[in-house]
């Protein structure tokens, strides 16, 4: 089994064309590599009414939902308060973070001041989660997981939790490479979905110039059948007189993850 | 006034990480300089009852909903059958797409068989979107815009598309870049955004080996109180004996848009 779970990017600068978000692919991978199942992602603004709603809904519907922005310092922050306000719990000044602060402020020259103090303020109840680079936490309240915007920081977050992060059966991924189009193969590869128990093949066809082709992806948890369906299709490529190889990479296809 | 847009990427290759989205952020600077405003972004997978549900919600939500993916040959592309459920229309094999499909396959050696006639079913009474690239159109039903998930056709449509897209308002955005640490300017934000009717004041910190900063990004449908604040930041920033400048380009800040 899988556990599920959701994203949610906190921010108007994603909506508003500024930053392009990183934290969805990344967390993703993270997610993929460790048998969890991404069922949906979603990117809103900072808008209290909207945080609630969102957090609310996805944490009944999935096991873990994981939020990425607004626990810093500034008045654009609201994801703290606004959290504890979608749960009914209070917003306290949480000893542990508030040492971690104080430590990480000496000797820097800048001031541990009452915006920056914001960041030891957390939802009563809720698990702290280390941040290795800046000191601020993280936290987990319930099946939330509440992680900053900052790409570097939540990498490392997540990397520091490690393990302790619930994870399932990691599926498995086979890709097929091919020159042929997508249409040509399409009949045949819904007759090779249906011959193999408990896989998905996901045609992705690609371009670039004086070439073009389909990856075809194949998915599933029980790597033999995996393996037997990418066999299959490699067989479905050649009948139509072209040549195929399976990668076993997470490359190919018009806009691979980096 | 500026009409409010939503987007629904639909994909299993964004969710399992396989593939980055780039729709999402093209799509957002696009509705910024047109004047739209981005209010929710989501990323699904090829679940025909998400499909309705979340294209149902945010098309009564919102004034505009834009899909993208899932409307290819192949067995995963589900889309056009599932938004025609969700508004109750039937699909139809449309006359004009097919035409066009006809002539595009014509002399490329490609049968044009079952799989890509699919491409020329759309729901009863969608308008057409032109795709100069490769011919398969996508549509506009009610107020859902159905486009695929291939960037460079995504991105061909919406060109093509050119002032047929209702705009509003543009807003306007300077971005006032510092080495001050965020924290350190965070009481003073909140006060400059109060000071100055119908701007926001965003604050997004920078790292980089060695330097640090904050750039503070003012936004507003008014140009002229948008630089009078940037101005009002600059003075901030001075007053906490930093330096400071408008950039009235959009870049800058941990992870802005490339």
């Amino acid at each position: 089994m899988q556990p599920t779970a959701a994203i949610v990017v906190i921010g108007d600068e994603i909506l508003n064309g500024r930053t392009a978000d990183k934290n969805i692919n990344y967390l993703a991978r993270q997610f993929y590599e460790r048998g969890i199942k991404l069922a949906e992602s979603r990117i809103i603004g900072d808008d209290e009414e909207l945080i609630i709603k969102t957090v609310r809904a996805l944490s009944q519907r999935y096991d873990m939902v994981f939020t990425s922005g607004g626990i810093g310092p500034t008045h654009d922050d609201i994801t703290t308060v606004t959290i504890a306000k979608a749960f009914g719990v209070k917003v306290i000044r949480h000893p542990e973070a508030n040492q971690r602060l104080v430590l990480h402020y000496q000797g820097t020259g800048l001031d541990y001041n009452e915006a920056r103090q914001k960041m030891a303020d957390i939802p009563e109840g809720a698990v702290l989660i280390d941040n290795p680079i800046s000191a601020a936490p993280g936290y987990i309240l319930g099946n939330v997981y509440v992680l900053p915007g900052v790409p570097s920081i939540l990498q490392a977050m997540i990397e520091t939790m490690g393990d302790q992060l619930p994870g399932g059966v990691k599926a498995f991924r086979l890709t097929v490479q091919t020159e042929v189009g997508e249409g040509t193969l399409a009949a045949d590869l819904a007759l090779v979905q249906s011959r193999h128990h408990g896989i998905s093949i996901g045609s992705y066809p690609w371009f670039k110039p004086g070439a073009y082709g389909t990856a075809l992806v194949v998915s599933g948890l029980d790597e033999n059948i995996v393996k037997a369906a990418a066999d299959d299709l490699v067989g479905v490529v050649a009948r139509h007189g072209g040549a195929a190889y399976i990668d076993d990479q997470v490359v190919g296809g018009n806009t691979p993850a980096a």
